[in-house]
């Protein structure tokens, strides 16, 4: 890190020597998984060095923010729009979870029974290492599946300022109208909150931003069609990790210099795996920094991911918001279209789930699916079996992996996916 | 059983081998553990035939029923309004669930982090088990949890005709709306299915029938209130348990004259146990037949149940449904006012449940509290801990169980139970 944050640490309430360990933790497994991949593209510098500072330079980039009157608005899903955050000169960041950290003082709290992800988010904060948590303004959460639903009202007490967001669970007209009345209710928070009025105007060119980044993403995921692949898949989801960290202007110019110079691979070839590496996609419950276990697994077995059908991944990332429109109601229109468009699995039927998956098999050539779902997440573990049976039928090779946070699984896992990559390479 | 049913059951298409077995077994348990206790009501009788014939003459009635035009339907929730059935002359029943039958096939198809309520229904149409879900027109489903949304889309092609109810999760003013949706399209369902119009009349006469059935209970849950009390905590719940399955003025009229002869009871004392026997609400979960686990092990202690917060208890029977109103929407505006009272885990914040519980430790002058959490229920296993410091913070003593429907933990369960009653009483 390029500063000593103690400080500023120390100001925003957390616990150093936890926190210490955690961004020691956090460092090695970086070096140790990221830094000693091969034929890494230039631009991952960037990235490299927003990982050195996440609870550094990025954080003080949003006290600094709230110093001039910005708000900070902390989530944990990809159903919170960005745009309307944005729109009263809002900043929105992902909060911490996708670690074993805390889990024993979680567990005081929540059921054992309860996902990892969840488990994580209440351990960072109830040990006191989570730095976005403690510089938010507000906090969003979102009634997705029940685990989360019923965790905010466990978690209501320990934040400042929780905005819990109704969700639909069917891709009904109702569900839609649901959806609809609660991102206007999300708006008037913003405005109350920032103090500022959300014209069409800002909303517009909120959603302009946004959208660019979104852009950025898809130009990233056509060019790991290409075969042999010119980034890692480790790279490509740190990329979609820090998606919901970053700058949105910069992240997004970022992402852009790395695939010009993706481009010039692709035209120079070969890529940073031969053409012959088995190609994988992911697909399941979304991967948070730092959890890389599995990618890492596939990755040292000699093959690429070339896909994340995930919140962390495409699921998250496609589809742009239309800016058409010439009126706030219009506007917001269009974000709940664009946003009623994802499959999470917590709606009910989810067809547009597999319709998709089977869409990036064929898109990125991938040669088998590896759905990942962690224990305890009823939502995707009941779509797991179904997802198997469809892809299988068709000839699509799928390997269904349930895990947690720890890395008492590894070699398990290890074991099984390089029998699927055996499988798939036969 | 008064008569051989084999060739009803074999027409409908069960299993004979695995039927006899699974009600073999229930014979024995409800003979153990109803058929021993001591000083029972007469009016018990009653619902000793109904046991006795859960799976023959009550089938047989609804194929009678079913020969002379009515329509059957099944569920598994108290948020299905057979006020809704009945007025299209159909008739309401639950659906089979509550015993380890059939597991393994469920397996097949379901997560093993799966809760037994869930696993229990799959096991019993996989195994061909279920006579009432055989002889049903329509299976009505409903997203309250995770679990259950997700396994209906596995359900659906198991049974001749699903519909699937969305459900609020929220009490906001679009949560009613969505409520009230639903059952819109459930009356026109019900209309479709049977040929017969919903009148207002009709829905008036039919709500008033569901309303006398309620009332039965309400006045059976009051003279439970008595000390020493007149009926055991088993064959109260039984009562709530046969509620889902019998014809709905049979029903009625056989609580009633029990209610008659325990209003007698009472003024001749004493009850069925000891006037100092400690007296336990149990609280969560629903316990449909045959899951008696927990209320014999309780009464095996010497305490006596006095009330079940309970789908399957006070949660579903409360709350009568208006019939003021000169129209169809008025009524149904009823119908959605009194169901979108029911305080299910699926709803956050879900306050009012806290409140009934202590309304009712108050009104049944319970010793303590036992909280029931079926394993992998999210939503009452997030409420547990919730609950305990809440009413232990009061002084109301909590004991949390977690469990499934195997007897494998039933001498774990009995240790802590004899401990807890223990500690009411020091």
């Amino acid at each position: 890190m390029s500063e000593d944050y103690h400080q500023m640490w120390s100001d925003l309430g957390l616990n150093l020597e936890a926190h210490d360990a955690l961004l020691e933790g956090l460092a090695q497994a970086y070096r140790e998984i990221f830094l000693t991949q091969e034929h890494r593209p230039k631009g991952m510098q960037y990235f490299d060095f927003v990982m050195s500072e996440i609870h550094g330079l990025r954080v003080k980039e949003l006290l600094d923010a709230r110093e001039n009157g910005r708000k900070v608005v902390g989530s944990f899903c990809v159903f919170v729009p960005e745009e309307i955050i944005l729109a009263a000169d809002g900043i929105s960041v992902g909060l911490c979870t996708g670690a074993e950290f805390g889990f024993a003082e979680a567990e005081q709290l929540l059921p054992r029974n309860t996902c990892s992800l969840i488990k994580s988010a209440f351990g960072f904060k109830l040990s006191g290492v989570c730095p976005y948590l403690e510089a938010c303004d507000m906090v969003v959460g979102e009634n997705t599946c029940d685990g989360k639903k019923k965790a905010y009202e466990m978690f209501a007490p320990l934040v400042r300022n929780l905005f819990v967001m109704d969700m639909p669970q069917m891709k009904t007209e109702s569900g839609r109208a649901l959806l609809k009345t609660e991102y206007e209710r999300f708006l008037d928070a913003m405005e109350k909150l920032s103090g500022k009025t959300i014209t069409s105007e800002k909303l517009r060119e909120s959603t302009d931003i946004v959208n660019k980044k979104r852009r950025a993403m898809h130009r990233l995921s056509k060019l790991r069609a290409v075969n042999p692949t010119s980034i890692s898949g480790l790279d490509a989801l740190l990329i979609n990790q820090v998606f919901f960290y970053d700058d949105p202007a910069r992240f997004t110019d970022s992402v852009n210099k790395l695939c010009n110079e993706l481009e010039q691979r692709v035209e120079q070839k070969p890529g940073v795996v031969p053409h012959t590496s088995p190609r994988i996609l992911i697909s399941g419950c979304p991967m948070a920094v730092p959890n890389w276990k599995i990618p890492a697994i596939v990755q040292n077995a000699n093959a690429v991911i070339v896909g994340e059908e995930s919140c962390v991944g495409e699921r998250g990332t496609r589809n742009e918001t239309e800016t058409d429109g010439n009126n706030l109601n219009a506007l917001l229109d269009n974000i709940v279209d664009r946003y009623f468009k994802i499959y999470c699995a917590i709606f009910t039927p989810n067809q547009s789930r597999l319709e998709h998956i089977k869409e990036m098999v064929s898109t990125y050539k991938a040669d088998g699916v590896i759905h990942y779902a962690l224990q305890f997440c009823q939502p995707y573990q009941m779509e797991a079996g179904q997802i198997e049976n469809k892809l299988e039928s068709e000839g699509i090779p799928v390997l269904r992996i349930e895990t947690d946070y720890s890395q008492e699984d590894a070699g398990q896992i290890r074991t099984r996916v390089e029998a699927f990559i055996e499988r798939i390479t036969a």
